[in-house]
């Protein structure tokens, strides 16, 4: 099962609006077949390891991430090929909240006199699986924050000056975090001030994320890499904004997604459920400090990977966390520690949500 | 010397105003005498480990981790103690910049046929003796400033909530800290937020820091922990304020130290000066903010000690280093990782001056 999970991360960020599931499957001793979902969602992990494995599946044991699908979409039920291929036993790892499959892939095997084991490594894979299930259950895909900031929390000086901050190690890395993503999303204020392209650079990948900005009024510059580059990969703006101020964008190839608005911003509720909802699970969220400030207060962050450099800029500096509005200390949204590490001469530190 | 740097180590924080020597003398194979300088730095380290050698000196090898002394002061010179013992060799990792042995003690081990060896373990001797050094040369003691923060930087929420932030296992850090240091520096906005004591608790600890505040006018309470304990335990007022001004706490039992003003705020290095002509070697500051960024600013961090507790509490809380005048990313002070692991829910990293 750990192989499978393996086989099936290496999708993530290339497989939405799908799950990233893996699938191993094993004659006694011998692997004899192992897949993931495909780029683009299709085809699913078990076919995938199916076809490998040949007339070697018969009597077989499959190893599977997720519970295999039992209903016709844009491919035939994952359950029915297991089915057809004569497995004997699967395991799954977690069932699948997705209200089309929800225990009757389950049924379905067992229904066919198959063994089937549920809840091997179910938390690691309820975790790899989580902005799927978000994207089904909730409405919202999961979002990974990411902060670059000095040691006294700032990622600017008052002057505008943030580049760089952290070093060439650590920027390889949020390239490596990006291509993991679905999306790489920031806020009006970062494209204005670092005209960004938000692609992943220099990791030998052919399928980028969506590039997500959420602005209100659209008040962005019309001429910028994200509109040069619209037609190529995709840019979807979160938005308030009239059809004339949306213009420009759309008129260059992004796709406009309009949000509700609460005290005067882009609701980052309803921003996430306009993803979702256009299928993506999983959000790498870039900043500024405001819509990062947004996605905390809204107890929207999922994951928080922080980047330290070792230098101090003085509180004139932009803050990495805009206004919170949060007086009492229990108010403060908390999180536990994943992991801590030198990246080159700065620390990446990951907390997930608790 | 490894064991010698070790034993000199246990004597940080207590031995002040002579450097934390460590010394071990061999014989053969065999561990002989070894000793650190005494708490409230005497008898040095040699006549202790000589002691422990008696006769087992005669022909042995000594490692000391400075060079031993060649003046009458309130000890006979360690030089001479070791000439006397009949010693054959002597290895010292580093020499002594006080203009009183400055080369001298080496001088008088060779005159008197003894081989000397200087320089092993050099780089580490040198840091450790740094606080020393630079009180002998700089007229400015070691600094280590420590941070405890959230993910964001900030200290306490705008409320003034701090509280904890970091939890049981830094906060026992901070102690084990505290007892490494001559004292504990904190600027007079931490006096009339926290009223802290500043002592170094439930580490079994017999010998206090001195306790520093920083504070221009003495806009201090008169009555708060330091004042009703400045008896007991060493108070030292940094400020530029009138005799009425410092009057209360001087008769409290605080000693006041009379600083230069620059800017309107204590200068720093006439502050840190004051403190190395009364002897400390090694000074862990605390914050608040003000005096942290007035620190970084003067170019007199040592070493930074980061806690950060994995919470946010976004811009309207107060920031860990205040103003510090840096628009220009090539103007914040930088510093390098010499560590970095989790403490308890927190991580703590150090770094030292670029």
């Amino acid at each position: 099962m750990r192989l499978a999970l393996s086989l099936g991360r290496r999708g993530m960020g290339r497989v939405w609006p799908n799950p990233a599931v893996g699938c191993v499957i094993v004659q006694g001793d011998i692997i004899v077949g192992r897949g993931r979902t495909a780029d683009g969602g299709r085809p699913h992990a078990e076919p995938v390891a199916l076809g490998q494995a040949e007339d070697r599946a018969r009597g077989a044991t499959a190893y599977v991430t997720l519970e295999p699908c039992a209903h016709f979409g844009k491919t035939p039920p994952c359950a029915n090929a297991l089915i057809e291929a004569g497995v004997a036993r699967v395991v799954i790892a977690c069932t699948d909240p997705d209200p089309r499959v929800s225990g009757q892939g389950i049924a379905m095997l067992r229904a066919a006199g198959i063994t089937v084991d549920v809840g091997l490594c179910e938390a690691e894979a309820q975790r790899d699986h989580a902005g799927f299930f978000g994207r089904i259950t909730n409405n919202r895909p999961w979002v990974t924050l990411k902060l670059a900031c000095t040691l006294d929390g700032r990622i600017a000086t008052a002057t505008g000056e943030s580049q760089w901050i952290t070093g060439p190690e650590a920027r390889r890395m949020v390239h490596a975090q990006r291509a993991r993503h679905d999306a790489v999303m920031v806020g009006a204020g970062t494209v204005r001030a670092d005209d960004p392209s938000l692609t992943v650079r220099d990791m030998g990948v052919d399928r980028q994320p969506v590039r997500v900005v959420v602005s209100r009024q659209m008040d962005l510059p019309t001429d910028c890499t994200l509109t040069r580059t619209a037609r190529d990969i995709p840019v979807w703006v979160c938005n308030a904004a009239s059809d004339t101020q949306v213009a420009p964008w759309v008129d260059a190839g992004a796709v406009s997604l309009p949000c509700a608005v609460t005290d005067g911003q882009i609701d980052v509720t309803s921003a996430l459920a306009a993803l979702a909802q256009n299928g993506l699970t999983r959000v790498f969220c870039e900043g500024g400090g405001a819509l990062a400030a947004s996605l905390l207060q809204a107890d929207c962050v999922d994951e928080l990977v922080v980047f330290t450099a070792g230098m101090g800029i003085g509180a004139e500096g932009l803050a990495g966390l805009g206004p919170m509005g949060i007086s009492h200390l229990s108010d403060a949204p908390r999180f536990d520690l994943i992991e801590v590490t030198p990246v080159g001469a700065d620390i990446m530190s990951r907390w997930q949500r608790r």
